[in-house]
């Protein structure tokens, strides 16, 4: 019998103390033991719930039961939940946390400490909720080159997204729509602005490179701007908005950003909707691969979370290698990412070829007033200085 | 520096040498020491290639060489890979194939004798090629009941399938483009009737029960039958036919089969056309997960090869657990398998309802003289008598 503890009694908390109980027959014969819960810790009560006998208010129960070998971490933030993590490694008890927060900013250190005190620190739940993308990277895709990873990595701009696009409504009431159903936070900044986005591709990043890629240093733009017209326009080349974090690798050369992006019908992106999360991962050997699912949602996520409690109870007294040094990656400046750009400005066709060139012109039915036409592929710097002869409305990153 | 040998220097094993010495820096710096390719196994002769200093004719030659740590094996077919395998494995060299035949035959019995001479048995690549779905299966979906699996196991149809529904071509005529292209072979058999979908289907559900499933107990329908009508009835549906190699679990009813199904455009394995692979695994817990990639080729196969040969190296002197005993899994008989049907028949609608009840007509432009429908869901059995009182032109399972 091997005894776990659950900090943080919320959405992904109780959805991991549910699987941890409804499938303990076939987590037991998969570790060769028995899980047992015996602390949950959260500041509230649950008078009634299942958990009320093992619930606990003071962290220090966990820390000092010598019983407690796995500590699942899922109360979100850094405080507490970044002293609770360092103090169960330190006393040599294995971490399973979906803490992207956590991860991004202090996962370099809290592997070493794993490492120090023969513990695990695992993580797959912080990126793509119930998605193995994590271990897979890690033990899987060990042959390559890591050359581009682009991740439609936060479900609920992708939600909104998706219904500005199949239901033609504009972002504020999408927005509104989500809030209502739940997908999206009354506060949606860490969502729609990209944030939740950045973490997830720094920790995405920093694994493929085994080194430390700052989530302050990702240039991060979010849907916020994203317009009718836009949808319109993506329609129209048979092609959709979509949210992407996405590092391109070529050796000393780390681009990262998270930004809207044009996809077109043949990229595999393009068919990941709604709440949904894809990871498109190209090596140099093996080309293109995605990973598609449930990008968050309490069960998926505990289903990931869980299956870290099973490699953690598998390999207890020892550390489940992760390469993520503290050595920072520099990222290569923004000015220097080349794309093409989809563009939408007040001028002429006439105007803008005189500064573009040549172009491709996109029309959109209902779209009047100005126009748009997608660049040839160059790089950020060039675009901003030609662009800087036109009157901008509007310009997203194109894969196309 | 740990010595291995690649036996057989065909499409694959020459993509795994290319693998092993192009990324050489990379995969040193994942295992933590050089891998060097000590002999290659082939009975012809390669004069200028890069392997001919390393060229051996003579399987003792690594079998007897002590030095030599892991064995690749991308020989394919049962003889003489088998007796290699083993030999190799009694003797304590851990084991990478490709060879899915082997995999879905013996794959239970060299797993266990790799586990007795602690060494590994290891076969990424026999299933979808390059794309990471046998460890995530084994060590990321841990906390789930899979309840289904559902692949696009073999490229080679897939693309056929793609091109009869993009070009309008018919079966033979895309059938002769693909063997053109390289990308069936002159015989295509195994590809065409499924059997090869087949052995990759049993593999994959083997392994989520940790049990033999016998590839011969599995029903097998491949593509043959497919016309420009059936497609043509998917696109009016807004769908496509895949072969699937699918597996429905739930407790001690599995049921197993490879065959054409109609896939709707909310499915994610609609989007994966041309020679891609897909497999689609749903877990109790996770909900949906798709795994997504080049379902062959040489060095998609070749990194997922080099991808267990990274494992085995870090793991030398131990096995990489998997559980696949030989205790046989009873399939469920295909008559209590339930979906809906895809149906065309020479008789009317009127004569159709009589029988079927309640059924959703298709029709389709071009196609005359004969009605089609979608029925409710219902098992093989009664699909099979009820259908012994109509003239049937095809039927295909459908995913509506």
């Amino acid at each position: 019998m091997i005894k776990a503890a659950i900090m943080g009694y919320g959405t992904v908390g109780s959805g991991v103390y549910e699987v941890l109980t409804s499938n303990a027959g076939v987590i037991a014969e998969r570790v060769g033991e028995e899980i047992e819960v015996k602390y949950v810790l959260d500041l509230r009560e649950f008078p009634g719930d299942p958990v009320e006998k093992v619930l606990v208010h003071d962290v220090n129960v966990i820390m000092d039961d010598p019983e407690i070998k796995v500590v699942v971490e899922v109360m979100g933030g850094l405080k507490p939940a970044y002293d609770f993590v360092k103090t169960a490694l330190l006393k040599g008890k294995s971490v399973a946390t979906s803490n992207k927060e956590l991860v991004a900013k202090h996962g370099a250190e809290l592997i070493e400490l794993a490492k120090a005190n023969k513990a695990s620190f695992l993580f797959e739940a912080s990126v793509g909720g119930g998605i193995p993308i994590i271990r897979p990277l890690l033990t899987s895709v060990t042959a390559d080159h890591i050359v581009e990873i682009s991740g439609i990595l936060n479900g609920t701009t992708n939600y909104i997204l998706t219904a500005m696009s199949e239901e033609g409504a504009d972002y504020d009431t999408v927005l509104k729509q989500a809030q209502d159903l739940g997908y999206a936070e009354r506060n949606p900044e860490a969502d729609v602005e990209g944030y939740d986005a950045c973490r997830k591709i720094a920790i995405l990043t920093s694994l493929a490179l085994g080194k430390q890629v700052d989530f302050e240093d990702i240039y991060t733009e979010g849907i916020t701007a994203i317009d009718g017209s836009d949808i319109a326009y993506a329609k129209a080349l048979g092609g959709r908005i979509k949210l992407l974090g996405l590092s391109r690798m070529d050796g000393d050369r780390v681009c990262s950003m998270v930004a809207p992006f044009m996809v077109p019908a043949d990229q595999p992106l393009y068919a990941v909707n709604g709440v949904f999360n894809g990871i498109f991962v190209k090596g140099n050997m093996v080309g293109d691969l995605m990973f598609y699912g449930s990008g968050a949602g309490k069960l998926p996520t505990a289903s990931a979370v869980v299956g870290d409690v099973v490699e953690a109870a598998k390999t207890l007294g020892t550390t489940v290698p992760i390469e993520w040094s503290k050595e920072k990656v520099e990222l290569t400046p923004m000015k220097e990412f080349t794309c093409r750009f989809f563009v939408r400005v007040k001028e002429d066709e006439q105007a803008v070829k005189k500064v573009f060139g040549n172009i491709e012109p996109v029309s959109a039915e209902g779209v009047t007033g100005e126009f748009a036409f997608l660049t040839e592929e160059m790089s950020e710097g060039d675009f901003d200085e030609k662009i800087k002869g036109l009157s901008l409305i509007h310009r997203i990153r194109s894969y196309f």
